[in-house]
């Protein structure tokens, strides 16, 4: 059965730490189907992550109006979260995957690639982590990406943590005053630093990035600390700019929850070198099927 | 049956994040028998907590020669992680213990109370974590202590997550060259930032705790990045001091596994007000069993 009229299919797979989303997209180039899962980052939960690619998929696929069997025939592209770790690269690599082919890379590097539209280029994201990616004349180029607990800094989560921490310090007087800390007390709603502990030291990444946005909104009322905060996280993200753009990357984008608010922070010569992204992150995932696939057929 | 020839005979159980340590002792003070068994951190796993007190009080019974029935006639002071939260203490309160009386409080205070022979004073905890209390008629302070997320300047942790962060951006170009690098990676034995990352993303704070040393022996080799690190540890623990010590405590000691390296960084006037701990964290418990149970029989 050939369930596309002799047109081959490419299915985008994006997975992250929240969703995975599957687009699938006809050789001609038109989107046929779109699909939207839960979670898929591949070392937190392996299993999860299996359960929503496959989810996605078949989403995409009833979307598109296809038969469930059509999977077989499907050129996928999977950007995952997790894959940067070397276990969770083998541990998907070993996976029986049910596509003609299934190729995979970081959810970093999808972004890039979507980005500039399939072409050479770099990005900085800046959600719940952060990192760096240049992709110039077949060099790869990752830089930070270590997670909450080793790196990340100027993410969401960093930003977060880093009014917590201040503001307990506050709470026991051993750092100065702070709007931060009524702003999360209100925010968690509860009224002592050990309740703050209490919720948070256990928490995910994710939790301390909703803590963000009161500290730009702090800031802006005139608050200290909060923008002695965004400022040490927008010197880092100038230096990881600077780098990247020793590569010489045509283009240069920003993504992700954090980028709006930490924009007006950088500095001039960063601010210009940046464009909008082209597409969105699940786009990055089918031109990187497209590329490989193409590559093979050559080879 | 009286097991204790007409004497009481008290408990004290220090449970901390990685072992519970019971001590009986006579009512004229003799120690009669001591049990250790694993960890009794309240919030972090309660089951396993009320399995390792009852197995370090059951082994000190056995120690001490005692029948195992004679649980029942116990007074027993419990030191134990967790209780400082209020959903910690609420759930070992519920606890129906097999004890004659079980007198609950943080390991904190009895580290306090031990460190001082059961008098009024202050102390300094620098182990995998940090915090302070004082205890000076009646009134107690406690400052710190919010976990490693959240908190834990200047502890063990913290010392290691510090010199984790600065040594990845070492490794991106994205912050000065530190020795600190080469330390993490032979102390991990890997080779790649991602691989430390790999292996410290989700680790508990007492696998940071052990590079902690390293940072030391860094700043000893004249590592400018390690020497920042541990100044500004030591300039919270001088706040910290000082702001325990606005409370008048007529003792002021720092224990921990963190406190003898820590110690030469602080300020003079700080070092000056320090003494030694009088007695271990274990007898705390049995201070505080026998001053709560005799204000019982005053009452």
């Amino acid at each position: 059965m050939n369930p596309v009229d002799q047109e081959l299919l490419y299915v985008g797979i994006d997975g992250g730490g929240s969703k995975c989303k599957s687009t699938i997209i006809s050789a001609s180039g038109h989107i046929r189907g779109v699909g939207t899962a839960g979670p898929a980052n591949v070392v937190r939960n392996f299993e999860q992550s299996i359960a929503s690619i496959l989810e996605s998929v078949s989403l995409a696929i009833e979307d598109a109006g296809l038969d469930l069997d059509c999977m077989s025939e499907l050129i996928a592209g999977a950007g995952l979260a997790g894959v940067n770790l070397s276990h969770g690269h083998a541990a998907i690599s070993r996976w029986k995957h049910p596509f003609k082919k299934f190729y995979i890379a970081t959810d970093l590097y999808m972004a890039c690639i979507s980005a500039h539209a399939g072409k050479d280029g770099a990005v900085i994201v800046t959600g719940t982590g952060s990192c760096g990616i240049a992709s110039v004349n077949g060099t790869i180029t990752t830089l930070g990406g270590y997670g909450f607990a080793t790196g990340d800094t100027s993410s969401g989560a960093w930003v977060g943590a880093q009014a917590v921490r201040h503001s307990l310090k506050s709470a026991d007087d051993l750092a100065p005053k702070t709007r931060l800390l009524d702003a999360i007390y209100q925010h968690l709603n509860v009224d002592s630093p050990l309740a703050v502990a209490e919720i948070l030291n256990d928490a995910p990444p994710s939790v301390f990035a909703k803590i963000a946005p009161l500290v730009f909104d702090m800031s802006e009322q005139g608050d200290d600390i909060a923008t002695g905060i965004i400022q040490t996280g927008a010197e880092y993200i100038n230096a990881l700019a600077r780098k990247l753009l020793e590569k010489k990357p045509p283009r240069f984008s920003m993504i992700g929850g954090m980028s709006e608010r930490l924009f007006p922070w950088l500095d001039h010569d960063v601010q210009e070198k940046l464009s909008p992204a082209m597409e969105q992150p699940e786009m990055g995932a089918i031109y990187f099927a497209k590329q490989q696939y193409s590559l093979l057929c050559k080879g």
